[in-house]
Formats: structure tokens, sequence, C-alpha cells
């Protein structure tokens, strides 16, 4: 059966890219087909999945110099459905595109507000003057180029070959140890590929809420997996919504839920919670960056953008 | 000696609202006057003091609705001289204001990217096909107002106040329980006020890095606290801007420098981090709404925009 693929579009995204070299890598596994749905939105393409619109969804959850997606994670929180299936991780090279003869004719530039950060040095030093413009993805910004030559935009070089859109200035992130994880989420636990001995260790991801205003709230939590010797290689707060000073943690542990290790602390975990939503283990899928380019073949295909 | 204050401008910021809020308090205590220095960003904001140039400086640390305020972590990191004196929130009412006759004339909407997440239902609801454009504060978006009547901008009531301004729609923010955190953040430890009786517990901020690819480095540290019993009232990650997956760690704790429990706690904890930087321990003050009208008096002037 063809997989639907929800993701954030137009073609051209970073996360495009994601879900390209997802898509590429479950068919050489299984030789299963994907049609790549863009929609406008992280927050569309979490909705899709869990409305059984669509079959997965690839979104972006943190970048190695911006730091976390808070909209993927607080949709996470509030969808109940969604499970995540496979992380996986993009190196990102930001390029400005223009059809302007030179980058001293731009005026303004538009782009996703975490590229536009990303490449905030780069910008202060060489284009002080423009206005920065936010857009909902790197791609859409692509749709300001084309009547107005006084106006850039910072996209990915695909999108340039995509567009056939004049690049002025690459790579202009101000890190170039730049890359992005991302997440492949689903409704229920992934069962798609059993050779996963080229892939990472399984993480678990899981978020919590505490009580508020309770001594020792949070440490109680995070003893529990102390105690047990279970590595967290990742604690993000996100604000409850409710009150300041009342969070949400998002945590990544190293270990998967089919060991009895880690259903233990699950099982303890309840007892310091008030609110615990488990969104299950996943392994890292290495990048490979050719895939990107051979898997436009013949095993995807597109919906309308 | 008069206090030189730098905050993100230009007046009518909430920042503003927060250092005058502070100004007023600190001349109830002392009589100590101020002159506050609005300047472009938090960026500069936080040099300003860094290099001496103003004695404290106010901003944002993070948001009931949004989280955390990354260009404060990041800078509050990068920077090594600086040491919050106090902490004071301030609660959200965003509005819209624009000289358009109704809200629906309304084709661009300026504000400031916090305010315009914290407003994202009411816009999708409102005016769904407006487009967004992000500015470096909310009340650099009024700028946009003065010659274009299909422009609106998310700004405070007091900013409307300040530059006469039309309110469209009060309030915008898509959940009424909003308020922000702010430090004020100076070199050295505080010394200005003895009578803290009205204030909160003290809390202690630092941050630390742990080293990488290593099992239980995140877990070493936070046992530190959890066997004192010292509770943790906030953790935050923030990128290392090295390597996706490394972090740094920003705590909150409950409990003085002074303490000789939290002291041993330090102490403890350089064995199992990389680096660590105490950013020092400070009180909440409590919010009198009252303050921001009587505070701009006679003891504040105010720098060049």
């Amino acid at each position: 059966m063809t997989m639907l693929i929800a993701h954030l579009g137009p073609p051209g995204t970073y996360t495009e890219q994601a879900a390209l070299a997802f898509v590429s890598w479950v068919h050489q596994q299984t030789r299963q087909e994907a049609i790549l749905c863009p929609l406008p939105s992280i927050a569309q393409t979490l909705r899709a999945v869990a409305q059984g619109k669509a079959d997965l969804a690839v979104v972006p959850v943190e970048n190695s110099i911006e730091g976390s997606v808070s909209i993927t994670l607080d949709m996470l929180w509030q969808q109940d459905k969604l499970q995540i299936q496979q992380a996986l991780v993009i190196p990102i090279t930001h390029a400005l595109l223009s059809r302007a003869p030179t980058k001293e004719r731009i005026q303004t530039v538009y782009s996703h507000p975490q590229a536009l950060a990303q490449c905030q040095g780069w910008l202060e030093q060489f284009l002080p003057d423009v206005q920065l413009i936010s857009t909902n993805s790197t791609t859409e910004a692509l749709g300001q180029l084309e009547h107005d030559w006084s106006v850039g935009a910072i996209s990915s070089l695909r999108a340039s070959q995509l567009y056939n859109l004049p690049i002025l200035a690459s790579p202009i992130n101000d890190h170039l140890n730049n890359s992005t994880r991302f997440w492949v989420l689903g409704q229920g636990v992934s069962t798609r590929c059993s050779d996963t001995s080229s892939l990472s260790r399984s993480h678990t991801t899981l978020a919590f809420s505490v009580p508020a205003n309770v001594p020792g709230a949070l440490v109680k939590p995070l003893e529990v997996f102390a105690q047990r010797g279970i590595n967290l290689s990742r604690i993000e707060s996100r604000p409850s919504k409710r009150s300041l000073g009342e969070y949400i943690f998002f945590i990544d542990l190293e270990g998967d839920t089919n060991s009895s290790l880690v259903q233990s602390a699950l099982a303890e975990l309840t007892a310091y919670t008030q609110i615990i939503k488990i969104f299950g283990s996943h392994k890292v899928l290495p990048f490979i960056s050719q895939n990107i380019h051979h898997s436009t073949g013949s095993m995807i295909a597109r919906t309308g953008t």
C-alpha cells in the first residue's frame, strides 16, 4: 500500500528533504512506495495524521543552533494519538536566493523565522539595513522573488535547483555545523522495518507535567531514571500555558519501551507526575546526502502543492 | 548616583514596563533615581551592561505561553560578567492598534515574533488572510501605522496611550493568563535593597555544559541537587551550537548561594560538568500594576530613543 506522508511544504523545504530521505530508506528496505503531501504549516501536518488523512508526518524537532521547534512539541502534547516512528538528522546549508544582480541591491529578505535566526550574524554583517520578513516555510519565501528584484529569500540549495533561482551567497548560516533533527510520526507503533542493524540505539521520548507548587516535584521524576542508570539525552521544558512557572517536561531517554528497565521506570513515574504521555521508542536513521537526489525517482509521487 | 538602565525599546514595550516597575520599587526603597535607555535589541541591551555603558539591563526571560526567550539565555551564557539582581513578572495584554476604521480593512500586521505567536489563534480566527511581519520590538511595529491605514500592529495598551494610537481590539492574546518573567542584570552582586521582606524566597540561576557522548552525563548533575533535597523550579536546555545533541542546561533552583547547602551542591557540581556559570541569587519583585502609571514621574529620565 502506498504511504501518504505529510510535511511542511511547498517542495524545497528542509522538511521535504527529510521526508525524501525517509522515503528512500523505506523503499530500499521494503520496496514500499510513497506520496508526499506538502502542507502549509507544521500544525496542519500533525493534524492530518491525527485525523487519519495521512499515514505519516515528517516534522522538525530541534535545530543545533536555534534549539527546539516549539510548535512541534506543543502540538505533540495536545494530540494524543501520535507516536514517533523514526528520527533523522539533516545537515542544513542556507543560501540567499534572489534575482537581484548583487546582494547589495536587496532591500527585503524573506524566510522562515528559524532560518532568519540561523543567519542573523551574516545578515547583520552583509545586509545590516534590510527588512526581515517571516514566512511559513523557507520555500514560501521564494514566491516573493518573482516580481520584485529587490527581494531576497533564505532557502535551501535544493530549492534553488527546483525553482531555477539564482544563488547570491551560500552558505550563509552563522555556524557551518548546522543540522536539524526530524521526527517521523504516525498513529500507533512502527513495524515497518525489521532490518534496523544500521540504526542507532533506541531512544524513547515522553512528556509529563508535575504538580504545581510542590517542592521537589521535578526532582522525583528525574530520580526515577537516575536510580536505574537510565541516561537522559535531552530534557526540554515547555510552558503548560496555564501559569508561569508550570511546565511540561519532554524527555529523551536512552532505552526502549520493550526493555523491562524502561518499563519499570515508566510505571514508577506515574506516581510523581500528573499527566504522562509516552511518544514511543525510535532509532535515528543515518543520513546519506545522495539519497535526496536519487529519491526523486519512481517511488515518489506528490500531491498538489 | 543615578542608575542607567538599558532595555529593549522604543518606549512602550513590555520590557520598558518591567523597567519602570523595577525603577519605581527601587525608588520607594532607596530614593535612588534612574535614567532609562531604550536600545534596539536584547543583545545590545546586555552588551551595554557587560561593557559598562549601562548599570543594569532589564530583559525578558520566559513567557507563560511561548516559553523561553532564546536570545536572552544564549547571550547570558556568552557574556561572562552578568549577574541576575532581581526577577519580576509582568502580565501581558496584547492589543491590535491601527488607524484602519475596522479590523477587516487590515492587510498586514507587524509585531515582535513572540507577540505574533501569542496571538496566533486570534489572528487565524479574525484576520486569517493578513500578512504577518516580524519587528525587533512591539513598539517598533507602530512606526508602520503612520502612513498606511491598511496596517495593524500588536502592542501594549501603554503604547496606545503613549503614541495616541487607536485600539481596534483588546485583549487579543490567545490565553488571558499571559505573563512574562524579566530579569534585571548587572555586573556583580546586588546590594541595592536591604528590605526584601516583601519578596519571594531566593532562587539561584546557573548554567552548565556536560561532557558529550558520556552515558549518565546529565543524570549526575541533577542527582547533586536531588540528594540534597534542593528543588529545581526550572530546567531549560539550549543547544551548545557545536553539535546537535550537545546542550547547555539552565537551572533555577530554590535556594541562595549564601546557604551552605547550595554552596556544597555547587562545589560538587564542578566534578560532573564541563563549564559551569553561576548567574547569582535573586528574588521576585511583586508586580503592582499601578506602579507603571505613577512611575513616569520625577525619578525617571529617559535617553534618546
